[in-house]
């Protein structure tokens, strides 16, 4: 008698591994209370737990597995478990070997790989991440097909295909970044260029029928370096530019007819001594121009985060202001975001 | 050549446990077919699965995880997997120490944790759990920080504070209980008070407007017992009383306008014999009061249940009877619930 | 203290095992772009996670579960994690002992378990598994409880009892397999009858009140044939057939009235040669009959791959010519079905 009469698959021998990342923080978005909009603190629970599969299929020739769930907390009350399907965070099937690796699936895009990290951190990624009036490039994305080169001599690239919206014709995109290593100092540059940026959107008419619109196209540049400084410090800094032609998304995540083009910008300072660390940061948008008329929405935010690292474990507190013209008009206030948490790899 | 370079968050020497329940049972909620409202068997499958990673921060701080999916089954045909995602029942993270713990993210309310067990087993839920016509209480909930002591010389407590709905302004509650164990006997105390509860409802006018109404405050009191007589028998008791002031959720989970209050008891007799045993239980909700005036909308279940506890492995057969004015009715008949099924924890 | 005072169920020494098959896929549906129609190649990310949990109850009976996600990718932009929930895929608890086991949850039907394999591989299911314009049976099917025998002498069989859809009252169904081998072939038979077929529908009328209308009942009927030949060479196929009665679902997946037939049929060719391996298919609907007329909607694909088992591992690259006519009219095109992929469990 087996239990596994009916076992999917070939169960090789294959380890898997659990990891994940605990991270609770407690926030409150706007303690100022701007526009009396402020509901009071709220738990965000970015936990994650994922699985690894892979093992040798030839000498030369590894093959790797990874499924990662969302979020497993709910936000502004967004529901029990609302992201925290397996699959939601990077999830692909890779090869690799001394060439490098090549991942099929859901990654990160090699530009937003370098957004995201450092130059989105401490909170700056309502400016440098998914903020501004416009949206350059996907972040996150399946159907995607990414190499990432070995490090040869301080040099490294990756590079990306994928497509926007895999049920649209003609929406794909491709990306590259390449990073260069020189004592403590790396330099940064990293492009994406989107056709049918996002696979557009279909729009109701008034008489009932449809039109599908195409997304536009649009591509964006990045340079950025990060140096390590004596005595504990680093700095790091980064540059944008976005520029959509014919149709854009704009800070409404909205589609919008026109042409239309955004840069932006993170500096970060931080500044370690044994277990206790400091970070600062500033981010801004500066203002967009669309169909060459220059607007008024610029976005900022500055941010100061205390925090340690105790044996793994990594508390952090943080405050930030905001002023998000984008969204909130030509006389935004500055939204002052509060939080609390902690972090710890698994 | 690491598949690692893209791995997320430090990965620390935190061991990983994947730990579960499994709970099938099948059941038929209406074999008398009142209301010609039977449909049949149903096969529930309640297990659920969950990971939990910790390890000490300090010689005196524990810090842990713990991730939980909901129940994988599909019920009344709400889709396969429709409660599968990881974070929809207990998860959060916790710190530790001699002094007690406290967790962040989503547990049960102290005031809860009680009147699910043992005082809803079993079969006893749709009365004294989520039933009655005036919904006093939070139970697994998310947004909250909950501390529970130590046991000092058989007293404990534990004591919570959370966002009703973290979306909401003034969405609050707090909750505690208290239990104190002498010999084979547990006194039991809880309370929780909810402001703004669940955060109300916003109301489409006739002119396409919408009004935001708050949920109004509501305080619910509980006392109980368990106490463990000679012969492998042993008794349990509990009462509560859910008070509303202004606005309440009623019998079919609608707010309404008005002042209310209810009381509810549960009343359950248990016997072991070595691998075998038994389970009665009586639970009722009393006449509640709305505006001053007696309602006649008493609730009960009567339920019996038997049961083994075979090398870990429990089995069990349950028969119930609910009479459910506050849903069916000041006429309403008794629905005879059968249930047979299989539990164990892995 | 100890972060487990809140754990859930009796945590027993029973052992948890994470399994999974890792499956990518690059794949484009109609290279040859009929209709205007192609939307260029996807990335389907096919791979799942699980987890099994056991042990014996009493010597004679083993007690297992299983909880398995759904696909993790997401599939011409369903959304990441759209169907990464746990419990989407075979998702139950069994019992098992000398006499065989049996399953309570979410599992195949018997005969839909041979109609998946072999007979829907390589690219057959768009016409063998869920084509045609006569849908006869259940799939994966929650709400059931399914027995499978040992094997005696080279025969085996399956026999299983379902709810269609478990809110609807007569919504069941019963099926069974039987397999017997001798030598290198395998002989099949299977059936699955439906009453109250999935349920039925509730039809709004014009004057706003809804009609419930039943599903009709549905028999299938399967037979079919596995024979391994000398050389590396094997050959099999299967033939099925369903009759509706009353009300069907026809080839937009949609009720309607009316008695109604079709058979269908699948023959596979395989080739194995060391680690190289091909495999030819041809999968066919013929003409149904409904109300005692016939129609003009046979379908048929046409498929090649090409694969290999390199220690477990299993890439394979296929080509396919779908000829729908029961989806695409009665002048449908042929469209080339690209896929191109790679396959191993864990």
């Amino acid at each position: 008698f087996s239990a596994s009469a009916y076992e999917i698959g070939v169960n090789e021998e294959i380890p898997v591994t659990v990891y994940g990342v605990a991270a609770i923080s407690a926030v409150d978005y706007n303690i100022s209370d701007n526009r009396n909009a402020q509901t009071g603190y709220e738990l965000e629970n970015e936990s994650r737990v994922g699985f690894r599969a892979g093992k040798n299929m030839t000498d030369d020739l590894h093959v790797f597995l990874q499924i990662e769930s969302g979020y497993v907390g709910n936000f502004g009350n967004g529901g029990a478990g609302a992201s925290g399907s397996l699959g939601v965070r990077d999830t692909f099937i890779g090869l690799g070997g001394d060439w490098g690796k090549v991942r099929f699936g859901r990654v990160l895009t090699p530009m937003y790989e370098l957004i995201d990290w450092p130059f989105s951190n401490p909170g700056l990624g309502a400016v440098f991440d998914w903020g501004g009036t416009v949206k350059g490039y996907n972040d996150r994305h399946s159907d995607q097909v990414r190499y990432d080169s070995p490090t040869w001599s301080g040099f490294n690239f990756a590079a990306s295909v994928g497509r926007g919206d895999s049920s649209k014709e003609g929406s794909n995109f491709v990306g590259a970044n390449i990073k260069y290593t020189v004592s403590t100092v790396t330099l940064m540059a990293a492009f994406e260029s989107n056709k049918n940026f996002k696979g557009g959107e279909t729009i109701e008419n008034s008489d009932d029928t449809t039109t599908y619109k195409e997304g536009g196209d649009v591509n964006t540049y990045f340079v950025g370096f990060e140096a390590g400084l004596p005595g504990g410090f680093s700095i790091a800094g980064a540059f944008k530019q976005a520029d959509a032609k014919d149709r854009f998304i704009n800070g409404d995540w909205e589609f919008q007819d026109g042409d239309a083009s955004q840069g932006s910008y993170s500096l970060i300072a931080q500044y370690w001594n044994g277990p206790f660390g400091l970070r600062a940061g500033y981010a801004a948008t500066l203002d967009s121009e669309i169909n060459g008329e220059t607007q008024d929405d610029a976005d900022n935010i500055v941010s100061l985060q205390v925090m340690g690292n105790i044996n793994g474990f990594v508390p952090y507190a943080r405050v930030a202001g905001r002023t998000l013209t984008s969204v909130n008009g030509t006389n935004a206030d500055t939204d002052v975001v509060l939080r609390v948490g902690l972090e710890y790899g698994f």
